[in-house]
């Protein structure tokens, strides 16, 4: 795979990015079939963390962001930083001067599949984050690698321009395409959800609104008074 | 082993809960020999969670929570869901609709050696749970399982109508049998920790009030001036 | 290696220290040419703990803390513990007692590769500790060990007096010997990264301040309009 | 929990403990329904090792062996040593000399949730050993533990003398009791596999055997030609 | 993303497949630009498997081996089976009956992000095989999924009819359309090695041939005679 | 930390070598006071690989084996290769190019706390290496390093000159001033085991021997006949 920087990419409407962002990780997840989901190694740097945008993605060398540099030259504002690395590292390869950088420019987060650190100040800035672990070590700018290609990040593959939306949850990848669909799935899983939550509150069971008694029974599973 | 719903337990009376639970786990784990204590993995939802109940266990396939809501029928109000899982998943097995079903029918809590999802919401909500995962992965719910059977949850040996309890520094099991005589060895021990701790805080050395000094020259160890 | 105790130990003076301190972990690392790092699995006890003082170093049998106790004898107000085990551990080898009996001798800090307990006594406390793990499991006093010897600590060599530095960022250690040319380097450092935070600020971007578009091409990075 | 030693147990008869051995791991494990299964980081000494012998329990603290010379003083010839650690550790808690002092007394093998050492040595004395990790790290000998009460090994829950059955798949644990009912349910299950076995070797697809075209359809899943 | 099995694949010609598996995975990774690699975790069943061939990809719910039951329908003599899992599990989905349907169907191999079980049997078979554990859990039947759909396999993307190549070093798929080219950049590859090799082998150094002197000077690296 | 290739350290003996090859790890970590015993993560290539060496260190930056090339330099036939890397790494940073090369100027191993790659070729040329991880992908020649300093590898403190020993037990250093006192306690250990072995083959228990029935009963342990 040659490495290039692509610098332009087609991106999600600002619309149905907010309403993404809207309804959450798990819901979207459900919503586009279980589908997306990064790795739960991807924990938000602070806890009310919120994330929705139009991916710009790059593919690092394992210690090395060099290209994370080259990205912020394409990125718009609005969009999103996905890193991935081409082999397992948990360096710190984003601090706080390229936060301070993606604030300058707009981005509005990142997603990195590695370490970052000045951990503390970025918190303060209130610049959202996922990553896998926060680490000191920093990286070299020596290592080729690309800018706006496919990449496999934390289990999911991302296209630039997909939508990578980040909650307490984790990270989930909704594709551009798909995503006005997805919209209409997560809307139509509130509406029953809402009302599921709502029985379930005046103590119904899942067990019954779900008709779960029956498969149990399929299932050969017995009741019991005692063991 | 047959798939079982076991309808009745035994559980521990509320005054000897109560108690247990002011104790917290590090002295409740000591006070009854170092027993019991589930795998550190097990982190709680939020730092101030605590809970003591009684376990209502479930087993459970892995990536699949059907059980859980089988075992919400037969939970009485003060109860706490154990659920382990018969093969490693992090999964995210239980969410905001189930954390909102617990309260109704005033389960107390959750320990789940497995994934939880909806976090911020359940955070929000108060809802104290111990999990080894974050992870919005949806679950089925297609695979028998049981209900109030003996299990084994992060290394820790459950039997229905044990006692669990959880806090900041993880989550501990204690047989519904041993459960009194546990409390007065935990009264035991703040009794002497309290007039330790008065000791150490006037500077005396743990290596005077335990007498290690002389373990230390029994086991050889030199003390030199300098290196 | 004979089990020995060693008294007396040269520390840092106090005013590096505090300079060292106020750097932070990254920027020391740096600082003094990436070397001293501790692994990313040693996290600190609450968010904002903060920590730089002389090593006092402890060699632990796994599961065993007598060690930190015959330390405590030789530490000096002003001192952090840091204990290393001779076996992978996350047993819960410090809690409250010997978190008050530092408190009370002056200890300013822990940093150990295994795990704590008595977690939320101790972070209301304040009292900062980085470690690998939250573990109610307690340990044994029965195996010998030393105090102030060499030891590796989460993959640092630290010698008695060297200087640790903790923050949210992780832990690095600083040779007493070269602390007060770190302090130097890292003060350039800050002096350097202070103008390039004003230029990011501005927009302008790391990819031209740092001179990387000539890196990518001569590492045959190519720039596309569009994939 | 007291430290005790029982030094009589109930063990199963031979008969059928060699016919558990012929069918192994994965056979058994759904022979009794999915149940008894250790986690699969244990793993065999060399790919040969076979065992299925009555297990005498030993309950450890972690880096101290104590508990395991003091089962061999119980051990009939025959049986199996079944090794918990009340923590977690990879210490090599079993070497050649206990390897041994095994065959001396008649110990058929070994199944340790921690390290073994020597083990090139024990290898080749075909001394069949289950453990999580291979590693010279040596281990005390002063604390106490328990030798055949219940243990949780490796998620497994073993009483002393279930029958413990290790292959190259793992290792998996029959209750004493169950043992002649898992022995007929896989002598079924061998006799349904071994049809199944020769229709698949003809060209069949589980598919059809199974019945599961059927199941693919009420799930929704659909057959297209090309994407 | 809808469950769907896809019938028709185009697959790589034999030609190009026998020409990538006598070049292995490390040269494969190397003539590719460092692409395509699975994560080291997949490690395979016995030390003498080999395996080229075109994928058949299999999207599976963690502990259901459904979907490689249904995608064994679609394969054609000469296809390997590429099996990933929604979340991850080591849970044995791959045991002896898949294996000897596999050959029976011709299918050359198979690589799993999850484990397989009967592992001495089927190392007997020669059936070669790469997956991240050896673990007897059973799996379900119940839970729809893919087949012949993009998957994230071990970190890697695959697509219906790329190229898998598996050896001791592990696995990397080659897209289909790149193969050719893959094959020339390979022997090139292997044309440099074989000379670079001869003069390696006369002793010469590899800082002379690859020009690295320079590199170590322009990086500040310093040569001293003694420390 | 500077980078610096040191051209010239002192070395050990080779009879003092050659001793301590033939008592293995275990033995030597126990005849230095349990000391110096790298992390169990560290796995040799092939099961017969021995090796004992004086110790060429090479620290390199994850991703990075330019000062691999580097240190072959300064190595003088009868040297081993032990290799830190300065953050987490599994990447195949040595290949059968390197291990022609060592085996041309006469370097006998090669430890490593990351990946190696073209493990079969490797390990049919019986070179003999320890490594965490088989990994294909490549790695960089751009990231300064050192040779011949101080090293941490895989938690074990090298320094250049150093005696390596490694067997199916995993890898063991040996400080070179300390070399030749190690061989003696290591002999003065396998005389008292030849003894002891003698008496454990004749059926005497480990408990007697070394007379632990006495400290079993200062612990407290309760021997009962039956549960």
């Amino acid at each position: 795979m040659k490495a290039i920087i692509v610098r332009r990419i087609e991106r999600a409407d600002e619309e149905t990015i907010h309403r993404l962002e809207a309804f959450g990780v798990a819901t979207i997840h459900e919503a586009q079939g279980r589908h997306g989901l990064m790795r739960p190694d991807m924990r938000p740097l602070f806890p009310a963390a919120r994330l929705a945008a139009s991916a710009v993605t790059v593919l690092c060398h394992a210690g090395d962001n060099l290209m994370i540099h080259a990205a912020l030259d394409v990125c718009r504002p609005g969009d999103a930083l996905v890193v991935a690395v081409k082999s397992e590292s948990r360096d710190g390869m984003f601090g706080e001067l390229l936060a301070v950088s993606c604030v300058a420019r707009g981005v509005r987060g990142l997603v990195i599949d590695a370490g970052v650190r000045d951990s503390s100040t970025i918190a303060a800035m209130g610049f959202p984050l996922w990553s896998k672990a926060i680490c000191a070590q920093g990286t070299a700018k020596s290592s080729a690698g690309s800018v706006n290609v496919p990449i496999v990040c934390a289990d999911a593959l991302v296209h630039p321009g997909d939508i990578v939306v980040g909650d307490h949850d984790g990270v989930v990848v909704v594709a551009r395409a798909a995503a006005q669909d997805v919209v209409r799935q997560a809307e139509a899983r509130e509406t029953r959800e809402s009302s599921t939550r709502d029985r379930l509150r005046a103590g119904e069971l899942g067990l019954d609104i779900y008709g779960l008694r029956a498969r149990l029974k399929e299932l050969g599973v017995e009741w019991v008074d005692a063991l």
